[in-house]
């Protein structure tokens, strides 16, 4: 399989976030893409190429344009405030404010844009978050191309980030830009089976009133796992897309039975759909000894994901989302993907 | 002039903020409080006494019961759950997100019944909350019995809660119970008049839709200050609230001649509204040096508030808002009652 991968997102560096009460470095952080990328070598999964460029049109079809033009502007309106430091918000248009009104000022607009404070601002910030675009893309590419598959090794993720927001370490959707360029390359439908321990509210946002793109989740129940406010079972779609978005909350201690149940149904669902075309958004935050994760997945499980995946018989782009046991995410990223290969 | 004034407010001490990308203690501490308490004695403004107690029916007319049976949960679920430190919300259910899924993890609950990181929580939290509510009701009832005024040394304050979050400081919002408690005892309308830098959201929401409450609002523009997302002029109140909502944003930078011409249409409304009880929500972090508002009224400025409000001859009650100039908070917050003395 081959691998594509930007050494742009190095610049996506440094930058803190909140957490329950405290500001911590970031979880999300360069080492994950790099012992990736190590352990790609190490199993000698395939070439590893950087993306090629690529304008902004598709990511324009699944994200309003006024929040594409608003995320290069961050860090030099951040900077020319006087600020310094991690660029991030401190309050946000729910419960009875406003979010039709887009405001002036950089820390107000950081809000306007986002749900949390998890998705968070560098001088390289916007690079990498390009750079990640760019990589999805050129990876689709060549899974449009022939390919049986590729890894889009992405930093940073995507799966949280919305038709008009960021959040959670995300800021253009990959995977939703991806399935989006399928379709446009003359795919008809396109599945995309989120396997991150966190639900993919972003992805699915942005395709629920869509029928054109199958969204599937398994994930830790948001009643107490972040993020939250999205990921039930009864969000189903809605209009044209009704019946075309399947979220698999689980508790917390999950582990590989009760997910691999999950996985079945879900690739029974693909199976049903019959996509052209499949892209797993890969997080390996299941991991039992994920630092924000509570679910029980061991080392050993991850291959089998890829072999069951592999058994739905479908041109496949894995896109990388999260995953911050950094130590074990490349054994568990890539095994997910030798998997994938020797099926 | 008597004061109501509960030394319970102490409690609420030792809590940090999310400010910018970063973490700081609080700008709302309980020096504020004791140092108003403390300019109370040295001008001799009047007796100063402690709250009854009330329950919260009132407040549960202005609230949600189910918001209002959260608060005093928080932080022995904080605890419970292993937490320390300062309770805080990292996410919030906006922009796609669903707000009709009360989650379970407390952390996710703060989030939920929240619009920012800005309402924390430290183990005396909610002892202040309720004595703050109880110096409201307890100063309301001054008013009620005749006292041409009274004034409520709230802490915390009130004026950015709504009838189901908290948010900027806030969490039961002391003037809006005042208000329903002046309209239960007999009362046809009131009014609100927020002096506050920041726009008090919470207040705005509570009675947007209601007609027996004239809300009116003098505060920095929303467009680039807290709380960003609510406060602009087109907000006029709906259904049956339809023109009893008043808001004047001004820009940094204003200074006494631009805010008295905004005082002087904001009491020209009041006085056609005809109300029975004027409430004051009185915020004076309008002050040239408040570490984070940029409006030039200066300590000279404030007994002509007073003045000014006097003129209207109504029975008024001062419910403490904000204010962070810790210095001058009691020359500023106290002159604006003595200029209604004198008057």
């Amino acid at each position: 399989m081959k691998t594509i991968f930007s050494p742009r997102h190095a610049g996506h560096a440094g930058n803190v976030e909140l957490e329950e009460g405290g500001i911590v470095p970031a979880y999300e952080k360069p080492s994950r893409a790099e012992i990736i990328r190590a352990r790609i070598n190490t199993v000698s999964l395939g070439p590893v190429s950087e993306p090629e460029e690529h304008d902004l049109e598709t990511a324009a079809k699944v994200h309003r344009r006024d929040y594409l033009d608003f995320l290069p502007t961050v860090w030099p309106e951040w900077e020319q405030s006087g600020r310094s430091g991690t660029a991030m918000p401190f309050a946000w248009p729910t419960r009875g404010l406003r979010g039709d009104v887009p405001p002036t000022s950089i820390i107000a607009k950081l809000g306007f844009y986002s749900f949390d404070a998890g998705a968070t601002f560098v001088k390289g910030t916007w690079d990498a978050i390009k750079s990640s675009h760019d990589t999805a893309l050129t990876a689709a590419n060549l899974v449009r191309s022939g390919e049986r598959s590729a890894f889009a090794l992405c930093r940073p993720p995507g799966h949280h980030a919305g038709s008009n927001f960021m959040g959670g370490y995300c800021f253009i959707n990959n995977a939703a830009v991806a399935a989006q360029w399928f379709l446009d390359g003359g795919a008809r439908r396109v599945s995309i089976l989120d396997v991150d321990y966190h639900h993919g509210n972003g992805t699915q946002q942005i395709f629920y009133a869509r029928n054109d793109v199958q969204v599937l989740n398994l994930h830790a129940d948001p009643m107490s796992e972040y993020p939250f406010f999205l990921g039930h079972a009864d969000e189903t779609g809605e209009g044209e897309g009704q019946g075309f978005n399947h979220n698999f909350p689980m508790p917390a201690g999950t582990s590989w039975v009760q997910w691999a149940a999950a996985l079945e149904e879900a690739c029974s669902l693909i199976a049903g759909y019959e996509p052209d075309v499949l892209i797993v958004s890969l997080g390996v935050d299941t991991f039992e000894r994920d630092p924000i994760g509570r679910f029980k997945l061991v080392s050993d499980d991850y291959p089998k994901i890829g072999r069951r995946i592999a058994g739905l018989k479908l041109p496949t782009l894995f896109v990388m989302e999260g995953g911050y046991a950094v130590e074990e995410i490349g054994i568990n990223a890539v095994g997910v993907l030798t998997g994938f290969e020797e099926a």
